[in-house]
Formats: structure tokens, sequence, C-alpha cells
């Protein structure tokens, strides 16, 4: 009986630091995003980081990732990663402004700070604690997921030459920027991704913005609108990982850590995958089409966009002290962040044309 | 006899599953930096790096960081990594010039890509797979470990008004850009640190670089020299990462994957603290000291200094087929490279100033 119970209790034992190991460390996610299956940068950012916590955690942490075609709800991830349908997604802040305002900020804001003096915001400067507050009454914790750099203003069939140029003309554009060309006088329009190139084409559209010209390229809107203007309303558009609340406080240490590192430099890299792509599609386009016009809108309508945008900032604000602070802390750290950006990096490329 | 086999082959095989795992994975290894104990943002890389993978494998994989002040040799972190007396090393790729021409290359370059620019080439445009070979030949593996970005042009006592003005200029500036400097007249010299400020205000030196304001602010310079130049010579200095190949190799697939994602993670968020230091610390300068001159060299000072870079760089090709591919390499990318900068980040602070 003594020894029976000696080699049951070792047996116990030995599968005891067994299942300890396998118990504590298996994880299986689900991970909903925002796009289709093959939307490069933004795809690859996924799955990078994917494959990063699997390969970081010997296996034990396997991430799947279920596209639009699965989940049938872009705009509907923040929704599922709060009711733990999924424990993860992969989308874009502003697309749920709808349901609460502040959530739009930590995308990208027109005539904002650039990736570079974001980035520091967000780290550095007190971003990630205002964007973790803010989404904690979601049930779920943010991440930056990735930034596009900056994006261009858009095509257009006709050159802007003023104001009135403006007004009544048709033009994609959505969310805040949107706001400001229809104070303008803009025909603001969404229109599904798949009929941008026709509606355009067949005039339903005079203009539209996309993001830049690696992803632009394969829109193939260089053929048909020769005005591509330079960037003002998205100067560093960040995506999101969002992630369920609950699900995340029962990881092990190592796995938050595992996860939170993995998101991290997924983002980044994200962002110098875009800068190469928009390279060396901009390579192709300025070759195979030596028309294309690279063109900044005039200052009076620069002017006008930047007044409208002060408003309907000073609108939101005035609704909400917690969008006011977000904003006032974007503003005060963009101001000194601007002043280095322009004896830095901007000097450097103004004095090296 | 029999029940004691079996309890002896049930403690043998369960110290087996117990010390199997223990075996694989615990990691004991020491880096060498070529920094002292605290000069952030260099250290703080290093030491956010070595936390990630303690954190990412549980505790499993240690890394122990000496700074030059045990290991005294500051300059000697290659070598020491070479010969497996550091398993890792951190420092600067152009200190070993002297030993490998073309490990200057993959620093930064005067004239050369910015900090996007450059991560983009390493990581997408080929760059890696030329550094991993440059390398491999002394027995290591090699990875970006810090980019400060944009690097000023540095102090001076008096204005450069004319290439007449750099005869006989007394300045610290050290490597490619010290030899320009000494084909345009100058008097290059080296101190050490310690004795810059002292050497400045005594006029032992005229003139000297250091990095930019959120490094250089601690050492006092804004106080006794009133031209601040903007930068031209390191525009996107990028630390590195040494890694002893044997070693490196012989860490299970889990660790690999594990140092690899913590090194890249912590050499971007290098770059976004350094920026935050700096935008910090030029706004503290700029606000206490108003009468300091943000200044570029006048054009025909940094035409002489782009021809003399290209005659030294044609120089070392001639020398070298190795040093003239990655010259070439760069020098490619950076043509696509810049034409997106420039319609992409540079034109949206040049409308918005």
């Amino acid at each position: 009986m003594f020894v029976r119970k000696v080699i049951g209790s070792l047996v116990l034992a030995c599968s005891l630091v067994v299942s300890a190991n396998a118990a504590s460390d298996k994880v299986n996610w689900k991970l909903a995003m925002s796009w289709g299956s093959s939307l490069p940068p933004f795809t690859d950012a996924v799955e990078s980081m994917a494959k990063m916590v699997h390969d970081m955690s010997g296996g034990d942490f396997v991430i799947k990732i279920d596209a639009v075609n699965k989940h049938k709800a872009a705009f509907g991830v923040m929704d599922m990663v709060k009711l733990g349908q999924y424990d993860m997604g992969h989308t874009a802040s502003y697309y749920y402004k709808g349901k609460d305002p502040v959530l739009l900020l930590f995308t990208t804001m027109p005539f904002g700070m650039n990736a570079f003096e974001q980035y520091a915001w967000f780290y550095y400067g007190g971003g990630m604690a205002l964007m973790e507050k803010s989404y904690e009454k979601h049930g779920m914790y943010s991440f930056p997921g990735g930034n596009t750099g900056m994006q261009m203003g858009g095509w257009f069939r006709k050159e802007i030459k003023s104001l009135d140029d403006l007004k009544g003309l048709k033009m994609r554009i959505p969310g805040f920027a949107g706001e400001i060309f229809a104070k303008l006088g803009c025909a603001v329009t969404n229109i599904a991704p798949g009929e941008l190139y026709t509606s355009l084409e067949r005039g339903t559209i005079d203009a539209l913005e996309w993001v830049g010209p690696g992803m632009d390229i394969s829109m193939g809107f260089h053929k048909i609108a020769p005005y591509y203007y330079t960037g003002w309303h998205e100067p560093a558009t960040e995506l999101q990982f969002l992630v369920n609340k609950a699900k995340f406080d029962k990881l092990s240490n190592k796995n938050k850590e595992i996860l939170r590192v993995a998101m991290r430099t997924a983002a980044y890299d994200m962002m110098i995958h875009n800068f190469d792509m928009s390279a060396t599609a901009w390579d192709k386009i300025k070759t195979e089409y030596p028309n294309i016009k690279v063109m900044t809108f005039p200052k009076p309508v620069m002017d006008a966009m930047r007044k409208a945008n002060t408003e309907l900032v000073a609108e939101e604000s005035a609704k909400s002290a917690e969008f006011k602070s977000v904003v006032e802390s974007q503003q005060a750290y963009m101001k000194k962040a601007r002043a280095w950006t322009t004896i830095g990096e901007f000097s450097y490329i103004r004095d090296n044309q």
C-alpha cells in the first residue's frame, strides 16, 4: 500500500508538472480584422503579429485571423471584441467615432502630427495612457496597429485653383476630412471601394482620396485623374489592435508581454513597409504616367480647410471634456515636436533637393 | 526490486520532463555595450531589449549588460563578440571602419537616407541581406540597434559665411564627416567627451558636433556656442546589436525569435524616444536661450561638402567591390525613396509652417 501510494504520488506529481506547463500557456485566440484577406500592408501587419506570437511562445499561443468575408462586419470589429466574440481585432479607431467621438483622435487628425511625432506622443508624451482611459469604458485595451505614414490629398480630375472650384465638387472622402470638405461646399459621398474606379471614370465623382501611392496604385486612379494632391487630412493614420480586457487580463505575464511586443513591432514595421510600397509605387507611376501632376492646394484653400477643422474640433471639444483633454494633449505635444521636426528632418530634405 | 525499479523509472522520467524543459530554454548571456551605464536613449534601448527578452521568455533567457566601465573597451565590442568573450554587443558599426570599411555604411552616410528611408532599405530594400553578408566573415550577426534620427550639424562659436571660414577651423567631428571637413581645410580633432565643453569654452576648438538637442542639452554646448547648424552628415545614425554567430545558432528557435523581435522593437523605440528627447530639449533650449540661431551652411559650403563626400565614396568604392555594391544599393534605394519623401512627409511640413 505504501509503495503504491508512492508510485501514485509520483505519477500525479509528474503529470502535474506536465499539465501545469501545458495548461498555463496554451492559448487559442481569434482575431477579427476590418479588411479582406489580402490588403497589404494592413493584413501583412496582422499576419506578422500572429506569427511572432506563435514563434516566440514556441507554438503555445495561436491567433487565428478572420477576414471580413468570414465575419461580415468590417465596422463591427469593436463590438465583437467588446462582447468577447473575438479576443482581439485589427481595425481603425476613427471608424467608431459615431459610438464615441474621442476614439477618432487616436487614428489621425487633419493638420495633426506626422508619424514620428504621433508615435512619440503615444509612447513618450502621454498618449497611451489617454487612449487606455478612453477604451477602458468599452471593456478593451487598444494598441497602435500600424501607421500608413503621410496620406496623399487625393486624385482629382481637374485642378483646384480656388475655393470656388470646391463648390459642388463631388468627392469621396470619409470622416472628419469629409466634414471639412462639406463645409467648403463639396458634395461629399461615400462609395464602396470596388466601385470607386468606375465612379471616377464616369464622372459620378470628380475626386477621391485613398491612402498613398503604395495602396493607390492597384486601384488605378492615376490612369484617369491626372492631379495628385499632397496630404493634409491624414498625416499619420494609425490602425489599432483592440483586445478584450477580460481575455487579456487572463493571459500569463509572459504571454501578455509576447503579445504586447509583437503588436508594437508589427505596427512599426507596417509604417516602414508602407513607406517602401509607396516609394516603389510612386517610382513606377511617375515613370509610366509622366503627365501626373503633383499639386498642393492653393493657400486660400488650405487656410479655409484649416479654419473649418479648427471649428469642428471646437464643436466636439465643447460637447465633451474628454475629447477636449485629448485634443489639448495632442496640440501641446505637436507644438514642441513640430519645432524639432522643422530644424531636423525637414531642413535636411529642403537643403538636399 | 521490481517496485523499486518502477519508482526509479518514474522519478527518472519525471526529472527528465522537468530538466528537458529547463535545459532547452535556460540561457544566460552577457552583452557588452560601447557606452557608460547611463546614456539615454542608447542605454535605455539595451535595457529595454534585455527586459523584453526576460519577460517574453518567462525569465528563462537572461542578458546581463556590461557598460564600458566594466569591460574597458568602448571600441573593442566587435572583437569581444567575435571571440565569444561576450555573446552580444551594442555599438555603432562605423566605429569598425578601420577593421573593414564596408561596416561604415550600415550606420549612416553624409547626404544619405533619413531614418524612414534607411529602415525601409534595411527591411524591405535588401539592406539586411547585405549587412548579414558583410558581418558573416567576422563571425557574427548584426541587427539594427536604434536610430538617432536626424543629427544636427553641430555647435559653432562663429557663423560660417563661406568656404574661407572653414580654413583652419578647429572642429571635433569624427568619422567620414571629419574626413570631409579635413578636405575643406578644417583642423579636425578628436577629444574625449568629458573634455568637450571646456575645449569649446577655452577655444581649443571652435566647433563640434554631437548628436541632436536631446543628447546635446546635458553637454551644455548651447551656453557657449550660439550657432546651431542643421544636419547633413549623419541623417539616420543606426546603432547595432552584434551577436556571436555560433552562440545565436545554438539558441532554440523560440529564443532566436524572442531575441530578434526584442532587438527590432528596442531599435524602433529608441528612434521614437530620441525624437521625444530632442523635441523636449529643443523646446527648453530655445526658450531659455532665445539668442541661439539655427543656421544652414551656405550653398557653396554644402556643395563643397557634397563634392568631397562623392570623392571619398568613389575612392573607397575603387578599393572594394563589396563597398561599391552596398553604396550602389543604398543610392538606388534613396533615389526612389526621396521622391516619395518629398511629395509625402516633406510637402506636408512645408505647407503647414
